[in-house]
């Protein structure tokens, strides 16, 4: 939580991060908080604080109920979050959806590209989907379709791939429920 | 994680769980795992086990990766990735967006209120926002929608309403990062 001594004494932006990522900055120049650790985030920032900080009084923390007191997320608690949510919508998805119901998780995910907070993560999505476009036919499909898209992350990150046949047991019945 | 002795000797399914939340079933009759915490959608399974177990073997744990192995996450995981997702929606949404990217987030939130996995979370909000339709206007408005939706349900479970006034520090900006 500690400021300084800052990681990067110069005025330039650091290309990199505590973490070793790449820092994410937004078009407007400034360290991108969806986009970078936590870590990273404040490492940049810390390089920024100066000229941010005569810009806007900082709120005391102690001044706000404890249960307010958390940072927003970083990438990868948004990713976690996210990929969450996503898979168990996946999971309620009708196993033979209507045409409405298939046009709405056709159009949620199309919107889902343009909107996620991480907007290189989201740049990523948009490019695959437009070569993967999302299966939204049956439950089975789309909840395939959403490992697929989550192994394509999995893999740009180092991360191990995950065996897409057990997707169900990942995101809806358990493995060991009986369901 | 042990399945016996079962709470509910009974063949009847269980009203309440150990939490002391209400069982919440799908309109099968399982119980909903979207909609209850893991322990009492475990409870409630208990009670079906014997009756389900024959339709489907069960895939033993050890037979998979230890990455794999966990459970799909139960309501209030789901509930808390879910607001860490939209908070962070708004909190990259345009201050002042475009009409197609202010019909894009109407659309979405529309299209949110039919998907979401917990299916009486799901009637609920859907029932508060057709008496308060998305305001998409600006990134402020937008971000004070959603967390007047957020203390909407913290209301209902009890928990302590959230200062909306500060919606930017808890989701977009942090407490003392000065930007």
């Amino acid at each position: 939580m500690t400021k300084d001594p800052q990681e990067e004494p110069s005025d330039d932006k650091p290309l990199f991060g505590s973490t070793g990522r790449k820092i994410i900055y937004d078009k407007d120049g400034k360290p991108c908080r969806s986009c970078n650790t936590l870590l990273d985030f404040k490492m940049a920032g810390g390089s920024l604080m100066g000229a941010l900080s005569t810009k806007k009084p900082s709120l005391a923390k102690d001044s706000v109920p404890e249960t307010y007191k958390q940072e927003p997320p970083d990438v990868e608690q948004l990713g976690k979050s996210t990929w969450t949510f996503l898979h168990s919508v996946a999971a309620t998805y009708p196993e033979s959806p209507s045409p409405s119901q298939q046009d709405d998780m056709r159009q949620f995910m199309n919107i889902f590209g343009k909107i996620y907070p991480c907007w290189f993560c989201a740049k990523d999505f948009q490019k695959w989907s437009s070569k993967n476009e999302p299966k939204v036919k049956t439950q089975e499909e789309f909840g395939r379709w959403l490992c697929d898209a989550h192994n394509e992350v999995n893999a740009k990150l180092g991360k191990p791939k995950f065996d897409c046949n057990l997707w169900k047991q990942r995101w809806k019945d358990g493995w060991d429920e009986g369901k």
